[in-house]
This record gives C-alpha cells, structure tokens and sequence, in this order.
C-alpha cells in the first residue's frame, strides 16, 4: 500500500513539511486560488485514487477557510481518496457548547456535524473541550485531542529561568499545573471574571514569585484580554519581566502590539503560524497523524 | 397555519423587508455578530418551533458566508423549524460545472450538495447556468431559477431613450434577445473569448447603432473585464454615452470606477446590494418565495 499523502490548505505548507518529514508521508499539492468574485478553485495535483490522504488545515478565522475545505474533501471523496482525515492543529467553533440563551445557534455541534459528514478522521491539538468532555460528544468520526501541555513544558525548561506559572483561571488549573510539575516549577490560578467578548475581570492576589520569571499561560490568545488583565493587575508583584505563552496564537486586535507594551515577551505553539510561534507541535501530532492515515 | 417568517442574513435586510411586504409572510431576526476570533454567534430572536422560515442570503463575495447561513438553517432545525428555505437573490459556486483539468473540485456540485442537506427549497434569480440545463442537475431539493428578464426590459423602456442591446457572448443571446424584444429594441451578441480570469478579448464588429443608446448587457458584473473589453472595442461607434446593466453586480476589482472612466453608466438589479442596484427584482421573486414558503 502507498504512503499517506498529506496536503496543506493555503497558509499550512511549514506544518505540512514537518509532519510529511516525521511521518514518511508523502507531500501533496492541492492548488488554490481565488476568482475575482471571492470563490475559490481548488485543484488536486497528485491523483487520489485509492489513496488515504489527510488535509492539514489550521482554523483560526475560520470562515472564509471552511467552505474550500468542506469542497476539497468533497473534491477527494469524488477523485476515489479512500480514506480522507482532517488535521486541524487549532480547532475552530468550539466555544458555543450549550444554548445560553433561547434561540442561539450551537455552533461546535453544527460545525462538528459538517466536518464528520466530509472527514473520515480529525486529529486536532488542545480544543477548547469545556462543557464538552470529549471531542465524540460532538464528532461523530475518530477524532484524537492532543495536548500541547509537554512541548510547553520542555520549552520553558529550556528558556526561562525559575519559571512561576501562572493560569488565568480555573479552567486552567489542570493542564497548568501538569506543565509546572512537569518541568519543576510553581505556579498560581487567577480567578476570571468574563464580562463580554473583550471585557475580562481578574481578581488581585498575592503570588509570592519574588526573583522568578511570571510566565503566564493560556489555552488561546485572540484578543489577549484576560491575559493583559492579569497583567496589568499582578504586574506590580513582577520582579522580572513577565512571558506570555499560549497554545494557540489567534492574536487578534492586535494583540502583539499590546503585550510588547505592556512589557511582556510572547511566545506560542505552531498551531496558528503567527510571529510569536516559537513551540514546534509537529512531533507531538506526527505519531498520531500516522497512526490515523495508514 | 400561521405565516411564514423570512429571515435576513446580514446585509440582506432591504430584499427580506420587500419580500416581507410583498408576500405577506412575517418579518424575523436573526441576531450575528463576529466574535474577535472570527467566528460567528448566531441566534433566533423568534421561537421557530412547527414555522416555515426562509432564510434571505445572497451570495455574492461567498466563502465567509456559508458557515454561518448553514449554521442558521441547522439551528433553525434543531429549534423545529418544519420547513427552511433559502432565497439567495444571488446563487454562488455555478461556474466550476465540470472538471475542466484532473484533480479538479467541482464546487458547484460540492456547494448545492452542502445547501440541499442544510434547506428544504431554493429560490434564486438568473444562477449561472451554462453546462447544467436546470438546478435540479445538482440541487436535490425544489429549487427555481427566476429570470430577471422582465424588469429588465421594464427598466430600459422606461429609462432609456432608442436603446439597442448589446450581448457580450452567445451565452447571453437568447436571454438579450428575450429583453430586445420585451422593450421593442434592436441588438446585437459580440464574440467574446476569455483567456483568464481577469483577460478577455472581445472581437470588433460594426453594429450600426446609429443614434441608438447603446446598452451593454451582462448576468453578472464581477471584475468588469468583458464589458470593459466591449466599451474599449465598440466605443468608436458610439454617438450617445453607453449604459452597461447587469442582473449581478459583484463589482469586485473597484469595477464601479472603472465604468465610469470608460464614461459608461452602470445599473443592475438588486439581487446584490451596491450602489447601483436600481431595478427591483423582489416582485419577480415574492410570488415563487410566497409558494414555497407555505
């Protein structure tokens, strides 16, 4: 049987390279471009036939993203691909999880509904699993969450000097405190407040992180809020200057912009290319990219 | 049975209130908003349980549209909505209608496959049909084409001093033809030969258009290029300034510009909104939608 072919979407082709070279897959083409009238033309360059492929599509921004993928593993499906995964480094749509309010849209269920229809498979890094426990909750394909949780760890051992971690809130408590004892650190979890989509409330406390480096974690920057909250209420406590570091880098609004003036060094996972994407996930996706597409 | 409710996407609040007053269905909400993430919220702001909705959406600018139209007609199902329709004035992906080139997604049957699993019926205005004879070719769900035709030869009657019709293609000649002969005008169908996307040539031909208004027809204005191509070819024949009317005006590439320093005036119909949509195609559309929607 002929190896995998794994194939970027536009924007993917660096994630795609490293996961083509740790899992001997093959490399891929789909070509891409958009008409003057906003559609897309997508074109597969290697044929399909009988082969299990895997289409490496990151979703941040998603949804001038999720047509041309929904039509390239239709595409696929239709060129005789026999068995067509997604791997989707950062998950869109996970956040509406429950009806709050009478008459909303759940959206991670009616998203997740669409990619089963298209995907045979899904292997994603750190959804946002809240109210969810498991991605087949609302996935009805195979679908692997991995956890970027030791690539986070290995990095600040081997960057930042006595680190003190920090997770914004509860939510955060597990994965932050698997990081901290994974590479011998102490940290500390803020209690949040969330007021609206860019209004964040962090409670002030008292940490005890003298001479260590702050470094504070987050599952997901975008528009950096909660994370600049807690920095603009515990900075007083900093001695050092403080590292942000977050799985997946959104930064929207500019978010660069504020942490770099708000004296803050930022660091995130590949995930989301993005200039602060200095924590490679390839490795950690690769054995399950290959596991998936044989 | 009460009335049906139409629903505005964004941006298609002018068609749906028409519709509204035309059909004598009632007027929903559809709450959106984009979170700093891209994505999108959505609610219903009235109960849909055992209602015949419609959702308005026209599509032109498409890809960032479609998650969240397909999220609203799945959450108009799961809050029981018994029948969901789609009026899109303007129907998008109709142009990759084969495979042109191996490898090739042919999104027009990608993209009706996605809308006949998400809505019970389709009504649309003039879709691009050239290979496919009728929608049902790739739509599974009772979909109409409506011609905007009449209110075209409606509006140059009443607007347009001798006109004499011009058809950039032999796709047009049969629907130019239709028009010419609703508002008594002579015509003529150019020989057009596209070369890309953004490249067309359009052969020289003597029109004898005298004293006559020339008006240049076309279904959809997206980067202007053929019409262009035609002003710049005929303009030396010319004796009166040119009108260019179109049924879709995508008007992508600044195209409203470019018309007017070709000294040409520009209309179209309203199926998209741009500010030279000034022929109502609604009274075309509320009867069909009225049908449907019951």
């Amino acid at each position: 049987m002929r190896a995998p072919l794994l194939i970027a979407l536009p924007g993917n082709e660096a994630m795609t390279e490293c996961l083509v070279r740790l899992t001997g897959a093959e490399a891929g083409t789909l070509e891409s471009r958009d008409f003057p009238d906003g559609e897309t033309y997508l074109r597969f360059a290697e044929p399909l036939q009988g082969r299990s492929i895997a289409l490496v599509a990151t979703l941040a921004r998603p949804n001038a993203k999720i047509p041309p993928l929904l039509f390239a593993a239709a595409a696929a499906r239709d060129l005789g691909a026999r068995r067509i995964g997604l791997v989707a480094p950062y998950l869109c749509y996970m956040r509406q999880d429950v009806r709050f309010h009478p008459g909303e849209a759940v959206t991670s269920r009616h998203f997740a509904s669409l990619v089963s229809s298209a995907f045979d498979w899904l292997v994603t890094m750190d959804p946002h699993l809240h109210r969810y426990h498991a991605l087949d909750e609302i996935y009805s394909i195979p679908a692997r969450a991995l956890h970027a949780g030791p690539a986070l760890a290995e990095w600040i051992a081997a960057n930042i000097e006595r680190p003190f971690l920090i997770g914004p809130d509860t939510e955060s408590a597990q994965w932050v405190s698997a990081v901290a004892s994974a590479c011998g650190a102490p940290f500390a979890i803020l209690s949040k407040q969330r007021l609206g989509d860019r209004d964040v409330r962090i409670a002030s406390q008292a940490l005890g992180i003298g001479e260590h480096t702050p470094v504070l974690l987050d599952d997901v920057i975008s528009s950096g809020r909660t994370i600049l909250a807690a920095l603009s209420v515990l900075g007083p406590q900093f001695r050092r200057p403080p590292v942000v570091i977050a799985i997946h880098g959104i930064l929207a609004d500019d978010a660069e912009r504020a942490f770099a003036a708000a004296g803050a060094r930022l660091v995130t996972t590949n995930t989301i290319p993005n200039s602060a994407a200095q924590i490679d996930v390839a490795g950690l996706q690769a054995p399950v990219v290959a596991e998936f597409a044989r």
